[in-house]
């Protein structure tokens, strides 16, 4: 039997200030914190037992570190998966945090999407419901 | 109630040849397609829901796509979680396609991991065990 991957574990961001940053996604989008913020890197659990973290590039990127390094530069992208039903309440508290959403899409039925920019300039999406093919 | 996020769900590598990036994650790792590569992006659907993203970093961050632009360069990192048990078996798949294994952890009892590297450089870490507090 070859083996098979069940499923992406840790996902990763990459900001320059990691505690701005880390900031904007506990406070503005509730994530939280298993590992308090530092110079190098925030870790947030999700409830579904997924990792987002982050990482300031400069530092993940030297040799030497106890894992291989790793460090992108520009605007990276993720979508988190909200509760059904919830993107209207979201537009609201993201109203309240003074967050401005730069796009929303309806995608033919099938869910939609807010788009916002976390402080490193990275485009975050909230989804309402399953946008690709099964 | 405020609005709560429930998941990862899209995570987003770059490379400037997406195509044989894809072929990667396809034949080595053996994740599934659901939409076919092109030059911009190809998308696959893990088993648990979640979706990883390839994208070509200069074609994604030009404006005027249907949605906000992102892209960046340099070094990202994944990890997948797999079966638990089936890291030895992953170093045996691993070897057969001609990829060599960057580096090994384990984790004081909580897991094990395995780091490669994708063809665009990427960091990916194929990982048995939950590593980070919960």
């Amino acid at each position: 039997m070859r083996p098979v991957i069940d499923r992406v574990y840790e996902t990763v961001l990459y900001a320059d200030d990691v505690r701005v940053t880390a900031s904007f996604y506990a406070d503005a989008l509730g994530l939280r914190f298993v590992e308090e913020p530092d110079e190098l890197a925030a870790a947030f659990r999700l409830p579904d037992g997924g990792m987002l973290l982050l990482f300031d590039p400069r530092l993940a990127s030297r040799p030497g570190r106890r894992v291989p390094s790793h460090g992108a530069t520009g605007s990276g992208h993720v979508a988190f998966g909200v509760e059904p039903g919830s993107l209207d309440s979201w537009k609201e508290r993201l109203a309240t945090s003074g967050i401005e959403v730069e796009q929303a899409v309806d995608w033919d039925g099938r869910g939609r999407s807010l788009y916002l920019r976390d402080p490193a300039g990275n485009s975050v999406e909230l989804v309402d419901g399953d946008i690709w093919p099964a």
